[in-house]
């Protein structure tokens, strides 16, 4: 099991390489808008130079188990319902402003509709992150995204630009031949996929129906920098299924739209909203400008019939600590229910031991741990939003600054041991030469009934690659940027 | 015969019209570099904000007349070569530092190949341009391109990106609706079009076999800011046909290209060269920095057995004093030789008077209507390269600065009146509102033998819609930005 390196070019050959990477991107949406922008012009999406290699088998496990996991996800909605209700509302405690605001969100609406789901039909696109782990050859799952998945889109595209350099010849010195072979770089086809899973939830919505006349509101960030990452499936969405699609911020949701007889419409144009997909929300920063209208706004669309991708339930079951009760095997068999071995064995193979910090016999051996063995292990909080975790050595100082009764916010996970490559980052024009990491996201769409757990559809949705520079101290992940990447599958 | 107004908006949907309008064009390549560019960094190209109206009728006469011309302009070349060279001589001595170093060079890569030509297959990839004449109804042909035709790569574009906006339903301001119906607005197939005649010119080059190892070179200007109308034509050779293309300025020809047995090569990867497309090279200002050095590059391609796009012979074919002769119907006749009536009566519809201004006896009443009618005409210099147009009553002042013989150079043409419209045209996230008149080019590729004058190939390769600001003085043209455009057919 050995890869090629990456291609070795004269300093000619890469600027050549460079100016058709550059100009591809820009001809191609593979574009971002830069800071401080202004609509009509942007830069290409930091990305990768080459594919990055990432081994074969373990590609196509992730590959396979994804729609395993939609459904284990859409079975802990369902079918645990009251057990996740509670767990929430545990670590509601912990995280009042978010995920205590999640919660009271969905207990409202919940309300608002006399404990009926005004929408039973749930729509979920998720991402399953994994690390390649070398240390055992596998793939390691790093945290399963329930809401607001991102670079489906750009995904697509990378993977189309790197294939396009090797097609031209340019990953060659001296031949101009393909670097790569037939099969070794994959395109994830996520633009199409998620904007099928988004046409599935129409098709469910409208009763079984292909009905043109509903549409889908994206619920965007303001000022939205990657909304051609978002754009590029909207685009598919109209292409491919004649729907049409409105963005909206949270802050401009009831400007915008109206209910009526539970409905959710455009007020603009009185089309029907048939799925509300949430590219904004997940963060606690997406609510801090405007608290009161953004929760509200956030009511106004949960009581609705409109089909939410994703539900508040569906994206709290993507917390932490549901990730951490899954690690429990017999758990996960019991949830998942009449699945064959060998497709439960596969998905058990991509965890990682997961410990909760609490005061169970579990949790008290894990702060043992988290204190006298940090390095082996990262702290994450339970809520979404990255940029939080807490590695190895800076545990115990991190935990010690707060009141134990405060420590059940997060759960411990063991460090997964990614190897790193000597790939070249280019953002704005400069090219990076640092090792990288890569972290594998596998996207999955699925159409599921919240009260009865019924699976209308469940599809895998395509790929994506992000790289990041591996910070020289101590293997943690740098706080730097990343960028999107492909797979060099061997 | 009447068309729909442009749609009326509100200005809040006006806003989310320009709003989707240019992130569809940078997510799709819509785009041009901006002057002082980057290359990680493009703008939206200038476009319209609505497709313009054009009849339907004379949309397809003239899309149906496009390989009916290129036969014309082969046959020139071929059949008609003693006549066309002894024009163009004649023509020489008005314009020498272009048409005069067209017309040396051209001997010089004669007499370097002992009069034989290294290559007697010659691609056209050719741009016949109209405007839509009120006053009977009918086209009426600007010009007639045979050199480093532009824009076949952004009108495909800005076709789609209207029929974006139309299937979105943001050109209709009360329901959503498709404002235009099925059919009226075409989109251009001239990125593959334009490609397939590339790859035809290659496939002649290799004996008529597909060999994926020649490579096309895209001759180019330095800092060319349009590069992305280019790239899109590279990229559907390489998908369509596996073909590679490099880029090389006429300044780097004979750093980067090398002649070995008569047959071009790229040096940095020995790849072969069959076809030398001119995107660069139809424009005195494309030899005035390195005069020396960019003829010399031109002599070095025209000598190489690689199939020029064009050769200098055809070329020089679409000079104006070419055009101007062939506005007489019984030479037009004998130059196609066995064509349908009704063939040949569709082409002849789409003539303007153009008359010389020589010592013959139409020369001379032509400039009796120079100088006492020029309310009626454009004056036009024989060279390629816009701008140099002088319209109605400006014409006797020009001409009268001149000595008399240098009118020669010149051709007068009756003007056309094509009607203006409403549009509006966006640029760099500016809107502007005024009347506009458009231009339809038609391409056409074909792929002859300059010797026996054989036709290889000869095909249509869809359309473009120009427009631009009509000044408002005289209803000449501004000489102000154009933009991209497409058809709105009614």
């Amino acid at each position: 099991m050995s890869h090629k390196d990456f291609p070795s070019l004269s300093s000619e050959n890469e600027k050549e390489l460079v100016e058709r990477l550059s100009q591809w991107s820009l001809a191609n949406g593979l574009v971002m808008y830069p800071p401080n922008w202004q609509l009509h012009s942007a830069n290409n999406a930091p990305i990768t130079m080459f594919p990055t290699p990432f081994p074969k088998d373990l590609f196509e496990n992730a590959m396979k188990v994804q729609t395993t996991f939609n459904k284990l996800y859409a079975n802990v909605v369902s079918h645990e319902k009251i057990w996740l209700v509670d767990l929430i509302k545990s670590l509601a405690v912990f995280d009042k402003e978010f995920t205590g605001q999640l919660y009271e969100t969905y207990k409202k609406a919940v309300e608002a509709s006399d404990g009926e789901l005004p929408q039973p039909l749930s729509l979920g696109v998720f991402r399953s992150d994994y690390m390649y782990n070398q240390t055992d050859h596998s793939v390691k799952q790093i945290e399963f995204n329930t809401v607001s998945i991102s670079f489906g889109g750009l995904s697509t595209k990378v993977g189309a630009a790197h294939n396009y350099l090797n097609k031209s010849g340019v990953y060659d010195d001296d031949y101009s031949l393909k670097y790569y072979q037939p099969g070794e770089l994959p395109v994830s086809d996520s633009i199409n996929q998620i904007a099928e899973g988004l046409a599935q939830g129409n098709y469910f919505y409208n009763d079984e129906t292909d009905n043109q006349k509903t549409v889908v509101l994206f619920v965007v960030q303001p000022g939205e920098r990657n909304c051609f990452d978002q754009r590029l499936i909207e685009y598919a969405l109209l292409e491919n299924h004649g729907i049409k699609s409105y963005r909206s911020t949270l802050e401009e949701i009831k400007e915008k739209t109206t209910i009526n007889s539970g409905k959710l419409y455009i007020k603009a144009t009185m089309d029907e909203v048939s799925v509300v997909y949430y590219r904004s929300g997940y963060a606690p920063t997406d609510y801090t400008v405007n608290p009161e209208k953004t929760w509200d706004a956030r009511l106004h669309l949960e009581v609705s019939k409109a089909i939410k991708c994703p539900s508040l339930l569906t994206q709290l079951s993507g917390s932490k600590k549901v990730q951490q009760v899954l690690t429990d095997a017999s758990r996960v068999k019991e949830i998942l229910g009449d699945v064959p071995q060998e497709e439960l064995d596969s998905l058990l193979s991509t965890f990682v031991k997961i410990h909760p910090l609490d005061d169970t016999k579990a949790g008290r051996e894990a702060k043992r741990l988290a204190l006298e063995e940090p390095q082996n292990f990262v702290l994450k909080p339970q809520r979404e939003g990255g940029g939080n975790n807490v590695y190895k050595e800076d545990i115990p100082g991190h935990l010690k600054a707060l009141d134990e009764s405060e420590w059940g916010a997060y759960v411990l996970m063991e460090l997964i041991h990614p190897p790193t490559h000597k790939n070249k980052i280019i953002k704005d024009g400069q090219i990076y030469r640092e090792d990288i990491i890569s972290e594998l996201g596998i996207f999955g769409t699925l159409v599921f009934n919240e009260e009865t757990g019924e699976i209308k559809s469940n599809e895998n949705a395509g790929f994506l690659l992000r790289s990041k520079f591996s910070s020289s101290d101590e293997g943690g992940v740098a706080a730097g940027f990343g960028c999107v990447d492909t797979v060099y599958l061997y």
